[in-house]
């Protein structure tokens, strides 16, 4: 490439920030929420007491969307954390006696097993090398309480098929099953009543600012973690589930929480209602297949995961190879931040959300643009 | 009260979001944050990837700034938590193996006791009853490990001096000591050298949104935290001390952090540098003592803490006794909001927040109306 495209390149990196952003998280913030933004300002949302009315109301706005948003049944609360690296420390404290079991295939499972084991308990793991899935072959040990498994694992994007994550439900009916569902949500229709936790970061899926975890339990966790407590067991301070359950009750948290954070999540998630979450499905699967057909069939990029049963639809990751560097200039160029590919696969992968704030159109443009490099 | 004040009430009421906020935390927005917000957007901040060149840039605008406003010498570093409650969590765990000491007198001094508690150490304390404040009389069990001081009781208006808090080291060299300033920073001009900790949230004296936790701890902490994991302690998992300082010497964090918080905590404290953090303190010196001096000659309210010397200069808290319903209605009609008592003050006592962002302006409007109400 000639020197007025060099400086092209290095202008438009310069405004890297306003491109479409592709990284799976933070990722495009949803489309609605400088607005929203803009109206907290006026309402005082960010300065407004954690203790008043007005939030209690901004809580259940949150809460009550995203039960109907995801068709939660009852006897499901929602907790707020800092974010879902909190979520995985209090899984463990609070559902875990002594030995949690974990689905590794990437960093993000793995590291839960790991918080695990810094927790001083002695979780057991089956592994499988990245860009790997499970199936329902998958065998549990017996004497697991808890079963870990990762949707959908933001660093390789292999996502677990539902009906395998049911399973563990059928095959283990005493162990507590807990979804990570990180970079998932609120595109996979669970059918909650096989899961007994799900959780999910706000900056990833719902497009919005980071620094809020989402935390959903059910009875069965809020009595393990009440059992834990009569044996002795410590499960935290002030994010343990009972702590955390009370404040829920009157829609409130334990601490000062992320206010603003939790305004603008009541906010998409009822713009997400209003376009309506079948038509937020559909348009995933549109482009999902979309952007895998263009992989599989170009002659230079490949989808990096090779079995379509794994290929997650949420964060879909190409094997780019030697053509790293030369395609993420071209999408620069076009205005595109693709997201680099994770740890050591950074120099030879590029990871695409597919989120529902990608527009068609933005898909459509990507999918052009990877088509014009051959 | 007519008929037309009455009214006027409810409608000021139903704006009382947009009122001048003089409760302690959230409270008032430095008066900056807006316009920084509105950048922040501008340049894709919300979206921005916690793990790019970028992130650390403005991370390190912040404990660089931070560094500079309060003087901090070199050996303490900077640790961002999801709010100030965890950093009561992330201290008791990281800092101490079996007994830390707490003087307690009011809400938030006795919740940092119990937290120590439900993480099954073995806690001491010496409590006094609200509005009383610890001077250096008090004598530490030679055992402690850790002495956890509340420089300002948010709860009460109850502050201890400085020359209280350092005699804790020189009586105790061994023990850490750790002062919550969540209420009082950056106002006080602490002589960090005399302390190992220091913490605050960004709500109260900073005007930000709440969802951030700022934590300082020096080498003897880091020191602590690493004894306990080779004594096979567990600290926690991923916002234990060692990660967060490998993350920190980086400006970054192990989690997805609240990005916008960080950027704008920067941002603010950057126009307090160009304000200058003298005048910033002498403007607080003057309100204060405006504000004591007029319940100390009022007729039928009078400062909640008697004795001067443990007097807030950054919570006020009036005994308003059963004035506080028509003081409250009388400062909303003027466009101020009051804090309620704390607790089972609720109904006899007001807060006032001192903070950098309540201008003398708003001050003396806020004195002329109480003095009107005699």
């Amino acid at each position: 490439m000639g020197v007025s495209n060099e400086k092209n390149y290095i202008c438009t990196a310069k405004n890297s920030m306003t491109k479409i952003n592709f990284t799976p998280g933070p990722s495009q913030l949803y489309f609605t929420v400088e607005d929203h933004v803009r109206q907290a300002f006026k309402d005082g949302i960010p300065s407004l007491s954690h203790r008043s009315k007005a939030f209690e109301k901004i809580s259940a706005e949150a809460t009550e969307g995203l039960r109907e948003l995801l068709n939660i049944p009852s006897g499901y609360y929602f907790y707020f954390t800092g974010s879902a690296n909190e979520i995985w420390e209090r899984i463990i404290q609070n559902l875990v006696e002594d030995k949690s079991y974990h689905l590794v295939n990437g960093s993000f499972s793995k590291r839960f097993f790991e918080i695990a084991q810094m927790l001083h308990k002695h979780p057991q793991k089956t592994e499988v090398e990245m860009g790997k899935g499970f199936d329902e072959t998958v065998k549990v040990p017996t004497d697991t309480e808890l079963i870990a498994v990762t949707h959908n694992e933001t660093s390789s994007g292999v996502s677990m098929p539902l009906d395998a994550i049911y399973n563990f439900k059928r095959t283990n009916p005493n162990a507590l099953l807990v979804v990570d569902a990180v970079s998932s949500l609120p595109f996979p229709d669970f059918d909650y009543t096989q899961l007994d936790s799900v959780f999910f970061s706000v900056q990833k899926g719902f497009g919005l600012p980071a620094g809020l975890g989402v935390w959903l339990v059910n009875e069965k966790c809020i009595a393990k973690a009440e059992h834990l407590v009569a044996k002795g067991i410590s499960i935290g301070s002030y994010h343990n589930i009972p702590g955390l359950q009370a404040h829920a009750l009157k829609n409130q948290t334990p601490e000062t929480p992320n206010v603003l954070g939790i305004y603008l999540l009541g906010k998409v998630v009822h713009d997400m209602l209003r376009r309506g979450i079948k038509n937020i499905r559909q348009e995933a699967e549109y482009k999902a297949t979309l952007l895998y057909q263009t992989l599989q069939n170009h002659n230079l990029i490949k989808p990096a995961v090779a079995d379509p049963v794994f290929q997650s639809k949420t964060v879909i990751v190409a094997a780019t190879g030697e053509h790293t560097e030369s395609v993420t200039k071209l999408l620069l160029e076009k205005g595109m931040q693709p997201g680099d590919g994770y740890g050591s696969s950074k120099k030879t992968q590029l990871r695409f959300a597919n989120f529902p704030t990608h527009s068609k159109e933005q898909y459509e443009l990507l999918i052009d643009t990877l088509n014009s490099y051959a």
